[in-house]
């Protein structure tokens, strides 16, 4: 087997790597020059940045932005929008104020930089590759560390070499190239992999067509999704005023990659998944005929300005079904004031669409739900059981000009054939060369010694960030919760309407803690305080514990409530990093039949933990259960570092021990 | 004293009138041509038309519209919607879709005619008054009684002749109009009154500035607002192509009025309200400087294109503050289409607005929840305290010239000084003579024969109503609440994002009732239920109990929860109205002293109330106080009519004793 190499992505990496050997499941260290932060993940991060001690961030470019809690249905949206800006005055991020859009498409229109690393609290952050970035979501600690000038610790993934030829045909667009990868690949088809587009199919596909793409790499599992740096790039970089930026990157000539794959793009036709996942991937001409109540143009999976354009020039002359609730989310400012130019909002109006703020909305569940049971086609990229905020929601992934026909007909419409039969050409459209380009509507960093003076505006509903006790010497308290297998973050911190207004105040939010298993968790958890103080306890888990979403918050509220060790069979990865980083010991059974012998209720104890994790002892602990009198031999995977973090309580105690290493004057840049 | 006669009022009513002499304080009975029903409170209504055994509507028009429950941040909203679309299917009345806009100016736009009645579910009805209509809120009952061809009975109002002279200065706009009168009148200042605008001063006021002035009346606490129908009208009516609708109506030259007052419209200056009254009037400039955090143009009280026009205007070219949210919320489709196609939407959008969805959304606590503590301006008629969803709001209500500059500066801001300051022109806008009209947007009823066969479509979220069972001879129960004077419908059966979605779930809204009062009041009801009956009891009450908002499901809820009685003081007047159509008795005492004598929890008993209620019996009954074992005199102002209902359990069961009355076919017309 050859060694892949000569890719755009090992450029990428090596330009960057700070440590580490690049082989595939070694973990590798890379210098980040760019972060991204959203408003659901963002106030933690920046309570982080706080507790860290940090003066000011060290990265070339953050950006924070307001896109996720835009509803304000009270008044903690708004505080923590207030929150945001102080934060980003005080620590030297740029600030995106609600309204100008998605961070995605707007981070590629404003700051993506070809050959530059971007990390991003936010799964969707693999969007920004379609400049030739390697951009890659993770959890917001990781990405206050990069803000600090820590490189980011990932596992060096597998080059997948994706080769595109031809063009695509009329009606079928980029949406349906991704929608033909998971229909392929499935929804864990590229973990640990980087997605790496090359061929001569690209020459068709803008930089927004690419990050339709890229964007979705997400829901095949993706590390990142790598697009080489070429004319398109250009001529977007052109269109945004920014042509100083452009760099020109691609693979070598010679490059080997260690998977490859092809699309003929003239072979596609129009896709689209089915409920309740992106993986359930049909023609829709399979499916045609079945009847919608809702069809939604937008999200960072349709983010462009042809998504838009395309599903006005379809509606434009026509009124949507009546029973059809046709609504249209405009990505960001800058596309909703081009599509306002050029006619094509007119056209969405008068022909019945809601037009809605630029945000997410109803792509993470801040309204725009469906009625029970009704179909509602979304160009997004995630349709999971209950994300719209529906308990038994049917939600279909599709692309804009399959939800715009349907709109139209009032069930699911394979758009080729309604071309056809109402003898509609496919829409040529006129995008305007040069993009409605405001920089006025981003506020820049402050200087430094404006930014050293201000003050965090924390409102009643922010409330800083729990203490972390160090992990004593003895641990011992009562199992909780016994779980199954492949349990999701989800269900450890759940998302949607109810909770991610309360991401900012962790007391609040971990009210929510577990209680899609057990509505009683919280409520047990809080009977084992003293004092004042969470009483310790134990989470038993099966296989793949803490799969799905990447947020911390799924270890930062367990742990406000008293969890310190989880023992399970397997972990997923992120998970297991953020349980280190918030001092929970993750611990795994040597023998996984040991996870039948133990109860809910049972009084486990864990002795002499600080020998235990000392640097040169074996990764073996003994685990006493007293209800049975038994003993069960566990084992962990903490490096060196990950030890006295978790010694010490979490990253952020460990850190803030370094006599805060991050205040004081900024690197000059 | 003269009697008032000849005014444009008296007309109107005189046109309609079924029953009843024109006598200020007199009832009188009005034939209603044409009624408005919003999706908050239309969903009780159409089970109420349902519930009476209607076939078809017998009104001129009927219109349902989607404005208020737009978030849709789970799927009991677009449930909702789908169920007044089947009724609007079912009972042969227009449906106007979400995204359509705001009830009142699209009714205005679409359907409104010069001389005709209107009767909605909505306060703000009186806005219709801009074309010389009679136009009046009130009860959804009594909304559904009209559709049903049954005539609305009101009190005659004193008319009240406002004579408007002069011409407004630059910044200042038919908002500060409306502003002057509260400012001199205060919110009570036309309760049981018609406001009726004539005058030279007209003339330069489009048809939508006196929207505007006659949308507020609802704040005087007007019966209705009259405007002559006249050339500003027909230009209005042209430019929506409904020439043929225009109608000429004046006042007689010789009209005299009840009461009169005038305003020089030369000498307004821009005014604002202060938290937390509409009533809480001063001129700008005097709270000048005062920081902001949000600045939001829209609602039914400035509607109209110029609205927007003049804030895109103001704006344009500039960015609005980094602290300032600035909103806007187009009030229909149309006029966002007219705004888009003038250009001003991009400058809004270039500016940093946030864009939303055409629809009601902050001026009804659904979503644009201020932070804690800051300022936000609105263009809205109300800022009730918490009303905005955010319980320390601090809501201004003014023009949209004084908003939007102050969006731009950050701090509340008198525009005629920013003009001055900056060397800023008044903008001279050019709006379309001819607006987008467009027809297709709103579902006509469907033909008698087809209607016939729609089945409602009724979500798990809709309850259908409650069981009212007749009121028994002997009343006894215990005394659940005792109130203070003032209490408001707000307290009885709140409205806000949390309870709004449940409009249509009787049970589950029930449980809100008197929370605010009282969280524990419907627990203590539940506990009172025997067999699956609700457990009747009392509630006694101070001076005006049930003033405010006319919402019908302060009856409703507490008659679910068992309250068969009233006792108080004295009553608001559609309070009062509500209870007996739901068959609650609202019962005074003869001395108001006794109400300090009854505690909670007191046993109270009513014996014999079938004579007691007969048409012939004398209006007092005698309360027994089992506990303290004393007897009260009580009284009641019962019609009649009113007896019969109260005693059958409510208006709907009355009715539907009639066999029927509204099934069949419907009149021709």
């Amino acid at each position: 087997m050859t060694r892949s190499h000569g890719t755009l992505a090992h450029r990428l990496i090596a330009d960057h790597l700070v440590d580490g050997r690049m082989e595939p499941g070694r973990e590798i260290a890379l210098r980040i020059d760019q972060t991204l932060t959203q408003d659901a993940t963002g106030t933690l991060v920046m309570q982080e940045l706080e507790a860290l001690g940090l003066d000011r961030v060290r990265t070339e470019v953050s950006v924070q932005y307001v896109d996720h809690n835009l509803l304000q249905a009270d008044e903690r949206n708004a505080e923590d929008h207030a929150f945001l800006r102080s934060a980003c005055r005080r620590f030297g991020l740029w600030y995106s104020k609600p309204g100008n859009g998605v961070s995605h498409p707007t981070h590629m229109q404003r700051f993506g930089v070809p050959g530059k690393t971007l990390a991003g609290s936010d799964s969707h952050t693999c969007a920004a590759g379609s400049l030739g970035m390697l951009a890659m979501g993770t959890g917001g600690l990781e990405v206050a560390l990069a803000m600090a000038g820590r490189p980011l610790r990932v596992t060096m993934p597998e080059i997948w070499g994706i080769r595109l030829t031809g063009h695509l045909p009329e009606w079928v667009s980029a949406k349906d190239v991704v929608l033909e990868l998971l229909r392929r690949h499935g929804v864990k088809g590229a973990v640990n992999r980087i997605l790496e587009y090359h061929g001569p199919g690209l020459a068709a596909l803008t930089a927004m067509d690419r990050h339709v793409i890229a964007n979705m790499g997400a829901e095949l599992g993706a590390t990142a999704s790598v697009f080489p740096s070429d004319a398109a790039v250009r001529t977007f970089l052109c269109a945004e005023d920014r042509e100083a930026d452009f760099r020109e990157l691609a693979a070598e000539p010679d490059a080997v990659y260690d998977l490859t794959d092809k699309i003929d793009l003239a072979s596609l036709e129009p896709l689209i998944a089915r409920p309740t996942s992106p993986g359930n991937v049909v023609p829709v001409r399979e499916v045609a005929g079945e009847p919608i109540g809702q069809a939604v143009i937008g999200s960072s999976a349709n983010p462009g300005l042809r998504d838009f354009a395309v599903a006005a020039a379809i509606v434009a002359g026509h009124q949507t079904h009546p029973a059809v609730s046709f609504d249209v989310n405009p990505t960001s400012r800058e596309i909703l004031a081009d599509l306002t130019k050029m006619g094509s909002t007119f056209d969405l109006i008068a022909a019945g669409a809601r037009i809605h703020q630029a945000g997410c909305l109803g792509c993470i569940g801040m309204g725009q739900a469906p009625a029970p049971g009704r179909n509602s086609l979304r160009t997004f990229p995630r349709n999971f059981p209950g994300r719209s905020g529906t308990e038994q929601d049917a939600v279909w992934l599709c692309s804009p000009e399959t939800a715009a026909v349907s709109a139209l007909t009032g069930e699911i419409t394979d758009p080729r054939a309604w071309a056809a039969k109402e003898g509609v050409p496919y829409p040529r459209l006129r995008l305007p060369e040069h993009a409605s380009v405001n920089r006025a509507m981003l506020e820049p960093p402050l200087p430094p010694e404006e930014a050293a003076r201000i003050t965090l505006e924390r409102g009643p509903n922010i409330s800083g960030l729990p203490d972390f006790d160090p992990l004593s010497d003895v641990l011992e308290g009562p199992v909780l919760l016994k779980c199954g297998d492949n349990v999701s973050t989800d269900e450890i911190s759940p998302a949607g309407a109810k909770a991610l207004p309360y991401r900012s105040n962790i007391p609040k939010l971990a009210e929510f803690t577990f209680t899609r298993i057990d509505p009683d968790y919280p409520r047990h958890a809080a009977a084992l305080a003293t004092d004042g103080r969470s009483g310790a306890h134990f989470v038993i888990g099966g296989e793949n514990y803490g799969q799905g979403s990447s947020r911390e918050h799924a270890a930062i509220t367990p742990r406000h409530l008293g969890l310190r060790a989880v023992v399970a069979k397997s972990y997923a990865r992120i998970h297991w990093q953020n349980l280190t980083n918030f001092g929970i010991l993750p611990l795994e059974f040597d023998d996984p039949g040991d996870y039948d012998r133990i109860d809910p209720g049972d009084q486990l104890r864990l002795e002499n933990l600080h020998s235990a994790l000392a640097a040169d002892a074996e990764p073996h602990l003994r685990l006493h259960n007293t209800t049975k009198d038994e003993t069960y031999q566990v084992g962990h995977h903490l490096s060196e570092g990950r030890r006295r973090t978790v010694l010490a309580g979490g990253t952020i105690v460990a850190l803030a021990r370094e006599e805060h290493p991050y205040s004081g004057a900024p690197s000059t840049r």
